[in-house]
């Protein structure tokens, strides 16, 4: 997908909605387990409730992994799943991945090829030759992180550099000179609004993608007052909120009325674009 | 494994070797290749003509990814072999992991409990409760990337904080500070052996995974020389030189003359111990 097209389904569904598909088998009804596979039985009714509400799904590698072979083979359906029935729909594998060079490659090629996703959620912290190799691919997306939502993320990403500039800063503006970094998104937070205002002065037109609204208390109209860009350039994301919102047979409906519920508020906030 | 198993089968052995398992089935012999499982095959003649010489085997999950289910039923197969057949084997997933908190579990989950390595390689981006987690687990370890041996390195690692350290000195200040500190080992890459010195100073006694000796240019003396302690504290690993040394039904055994090769450079560079 280009983002064009990522442009076009955005304004078509008045909505930048990113569902995490975050599958814990502790928290899906119980009717589910006795399905052969209960993972991509629970995806596949949640993107049927919400895939008119939402642009992006985005499953997190490590609920999958956790479930070893079962949990990887879920994952393969469950895009597999989304690329056939629902092609318009940006797929985002939320893997956090990096390596020397000819080893990111080989992360690149097992979800951009071996799994179509659109895009991947890639950790900078290895430098140029770790990331580049996912820029190689044409129509296809990695997203930095740069501030995550996370307590720890003050650790490390907001300590000072020179000039007084945070380390997540030097991601933002080194990444920049990264060859294909048009083809680049960034992940920046809820948890901390204050900063989007910075971000778009660095980064004023490539698509943030945006965890920590809800459960981890972030606001999806503080984020908006300065991430929002003459494309939107947003994708916020919400897993347990909207996944989670119901525990028994009607946990899809219960699903999709949360969802509902934030693209009414997201289609406000775009009203004038 | 605790740290004194390790320290013991280190000093039996005479080796501080750590094998880099990155299969890749366009370089392995072809012969392999009719059979049904080429990657586990490989694998496991590569263990059982090296076991003696190694102390450790650190598959990269990249190489089994890419491939896709069957390499994710190859990567399976073969620590489920490590640990049957080799029990005394360190066995490190080289997955460079690190999520939010309650993610991190899972990705704890999937490589110390689903399967069961002794090791993960974590990014230590997202900083705390990405780090964490993995801690948790008694008899485990958690390698976090400090200072890679990539050429990207440069691009966030080395930049100056306050008090002009670089960002992975602060890290691995920082990790000495987390719950369970004890169980962290470190990546320190050959490629910048006079780092070592000052690694030492910070971490006297915690292991040090060093990548980058051999086809990527470091050297194991110039290493070795600080970076050497009291329980020798240093594995080091080497993936191509080894595993790919030939490509012919003979290629296990010349695996084992090159492992053999480093194995004697260490034993005297551990005479002193």
């Amino acid at each position: 997908m280009n983002k064009a097209q990522l442009i076009q389904q955005i304004k078509s569904k008045r909505s930048f909605l990113c569902i995490g598909l975050d599958v814990d088998l502790e928290k899906i009804p119980s009717h589910l387990l006795q399905m052969e596979d209960p993972i991509f039985e629970f995806n596949k009714q949640i993107i049927e409730a919400t895939h008119h509400l939402a642009v992006a799904y985005k499953p997190n590698t490590a609920f999958y992994e956790a479930y070893g072979l079962k949990g990887w083979m879920a994952l393969e359906k469950t895009i597999v799943y989304l690329n056939q029935n629902h092609p318009e729909i940006f797929t985002i594998a939320d893997a956090k991945r990096g390596d020397i060079g000819n080893t990111s490659t080989r992360y690149a090629k097992a979800f951009f090829e071996q799994m179509s996703f659109d895009a991947i959620t890639v950790a900078p912290y290895m430098g140029r030759d770790s990331i580049e190799p996912f820029l190689e691919f044409s129509e296809k997306f990695t997203i930095l992180l740069a501030l995550t939502s996370n307590p720890g993320s003050g650790d490390f990403q907001m300590l000072k550099t020179g000039h007084k500039k945070p380390v997540f800063e030097r991601i933002l503006q080194k990444a920049l000179t990264y060859k294909n970094a048009e083809q680049l998104m960034f992940v920046i937070g809820a948890t901390q609004p204050e900063s989007f205002k910075r971000v778009r002065e660095i980064v004023p037109n490539h698509f943030l993608l945006v965890p920590g609204v809800g459960a981890q208390g972030g606001s999806l109209e503080a984020v908006c007052q300065y991430g929002l860009n003459a494309e939107v350039g947003l994708l916020i994301n919400s897993s347990r909120d909207i996944i989670y919102a119901g525990n028994d047979i009607n946990f899809a409906q219960k699903a999709s009325e949360k969802a509902l519920e934030i693209q009414q508020k997201m289609e406000i906030l775009m009203a004038h674009l």
